[in-house]
């Protein structure tokens, strides 16, 4: 069975949630194994920030329980331990689905760190089904290769994803994309996918949709845009707004699309650094924004604006996005959000 | 000589900054020291946010110089060894005042730790002067124990403090209260000084202005309030907006009072929390706001939006206000500006 047959459908991020699920880092498999200390106050300050608005559970291996209990992430916070090889809880976690009587299941998809790029990833392929466990929450085995943070919903029957990602040959080469996106509709409830090209320049998750686009609300897209000809992520911008534009949902509505401009180029280490105000994550009554200060300042600003002119009920709680950047993701990629049961 | 007679002056907060000053924590000094590992986080989130919008100058005793180094709190901090036995560098840093060509001085004043409370406080009291030494600014020596924490200036000539502070017999028992005004008069180039009352309910630093009221703008002071008659702030917060409506400034002008909602009452191992969003900290195209989520989600989001409303070309950037709290201040009484040199 899976969760479309079953009503299930994966609701969209600014519902409700009961909690928010995030990986604590481990040295062992960063990047920049000496920036651990830094990287650790980052989600520190990111699963701070959660709290102000909702519990936060902080998957964590074992043998560091001790370390990170001693660090009094505060009442709302609550440490599980279960192995993992890495962080980005987003991508390994589960995918939660609800049903018609608003009880939960999840969706386990198989994993295989961004298609094959850090081994190992056996035990991160294997921390979803231990989520679902220790939440008694019954589970739907998906045989695909997916990140949740390749994936956007509207809640409404609309899903939004990149080529990039979804049709990479390192993640399902034996699938066609007929065959990906019907299993993809199968396990999310979803009716229509939008398909976008590419994601950002440089970006090694192979063009996540969570660092480009993402729903504000069923009918209405948010897209981060580059206003310099000279810049890869130009091109990559204007083709996925051309696709925005000339597409339909799942309910037949036009969509509106709101612009961010995206921070200025920042390298680290001879890298690019993947720099995206759309790697913000929605919390009950806010928006956790990733902010990057110094030659940002100006978008900072706008982004914050625009987010709070569209959600005017939420507030927009930024943090610091230089903490955890350097490791590939920002605030959107540490988390997994758990929807809230309904009576 | 004193500054007023050289016509120098302190500059208001919002005044563009060379740089923020900050102390790094000292465990041996802290109340609840068991929490130094998240209390340190906490000033590496004030820190880090900070420096999103000016370069900081973090205090440190020279043999954590090193640790504090592995923390890596980016290429906008810099950190200089001084020795000093607390934290709180609004207290006892210098305060910098303006010459009318644009010249910095600093004003060392006397420091005892709040009234005597918290013993040695000898290293502390030394702290502003190697702070000038270090910056190539002169010095004036103020004989009067004052923290900066218990004055906020308009920048055209009028000051605001309160009676509980300022008169307190642990202070300078031997000054009247004339002789006081005076003194504050001569080192900060003020013409005249709003006298409140007292301070929140239980701030052990005897009623700091900057946990209460603080001016947005010349002839605009902002307080905060308390709606609840069962509170004692309810009573303190009335008869502070009575002295502030039936005044004048320097200049001569009615004074515009915003206010804003006090968060909801926290208790800590038995004490009171002293929270106050008015311990918000300008900064160089922004605000550094602290914030408690939880109970206070409500009024979190209004403080936000005041704050926005009466600065809409500055950045309001959260942080959270429980990481360093149960210490006694909050991110205005962490730091210290260092007004912009004119050429």
């Amino acid at each position: 069975m899976y969760p479309k047959e079953l009503n299930y459908r994966m609701p969209a991020e600014w519902d409700k949630h009961e909690r928010t699920y995030i990986s604590w880092p481990v040295q062992a498999s960063m990047v920049f194994p000496d920036n651990y200390e830094s990287v650790s106050r980052g989600y520190a300050e990111i699963i701070s920030a959660i709290a102000e608005f909702e519990p936060v559970t902080v998957i964590v291996n074992p043998e560091e329980l001790e370390t990170v209990r001693q660090m009094k992430l505060g009442d709302n916070v609550t440490l599980l331990p279960v192995r993992h090889n890495d962080a980005w809880l987003r991508d390994n976690g589960p995918t939660f689905v609800v049903g018609e009587g608003g009880e939960l299941a999840g969706v386990n998809w198989k994993f295989n760190a961004w298609g094959g790029k850090y081994a190992p990833w056996d035990l991160d392929d294997n921390v979803a089904p231990q989520i679902l466990e220790q939440a008694g929450i019954g589970q739907f085995d998906a045989p695909l290769v997916m990140e949740g943070g390749s994936i956007h919903t509207d809640g409404e029957g609309t899903l939004i994803t990149t080529e990039e990602c979804l049709l990479h040959t390192n993640r399902n080469p034996e699938l066609s994309r007929e065959e990906i996106e019907e299993y993809v509709r199968k396990y999310t409830g979803a009716e229509s996918i939008i398909w976008l090209k590419r994601g950002l320049s440089g970006d090694e998750t192979d063009g996540h949709v969570d660092n480009i686009a993402c729903f504000a609300a069923p009918g209405k897209v948010i897209i981060q845009v580059c206003g310099d000809p000279q810049d890869e992520n130009y091109e990559i911008t204007r083709e996925n707004l051309r696709i925005l534009e000339n597409t339909v949902d799942a309910k037949g509505r036009k969509l509106e699309i709101v612009q961010i401009q995206q921070p200025p180029r920042v390298d680290y280490d001879g890298s690019r650094l993947t720099l995206s105000y759309l790697n913000f994550y929605f919390v009950n009554g806010g928006i956790i924004l990733p902010v990057f200060g110094g030659t940002a300042a100006e978008t900072d600003k706008l982004a914050e604006q625009t987010l709070a002119g569209l959600f005017p009920d939420r507030r927009i709680r930024t943090v610091n996005g230089n903490g955890v950047i350097a490791e590939g993701g920002n605030v959107h990629c540490t988390t997994q959000q758990m929807p809230a049961r309904r009576a």
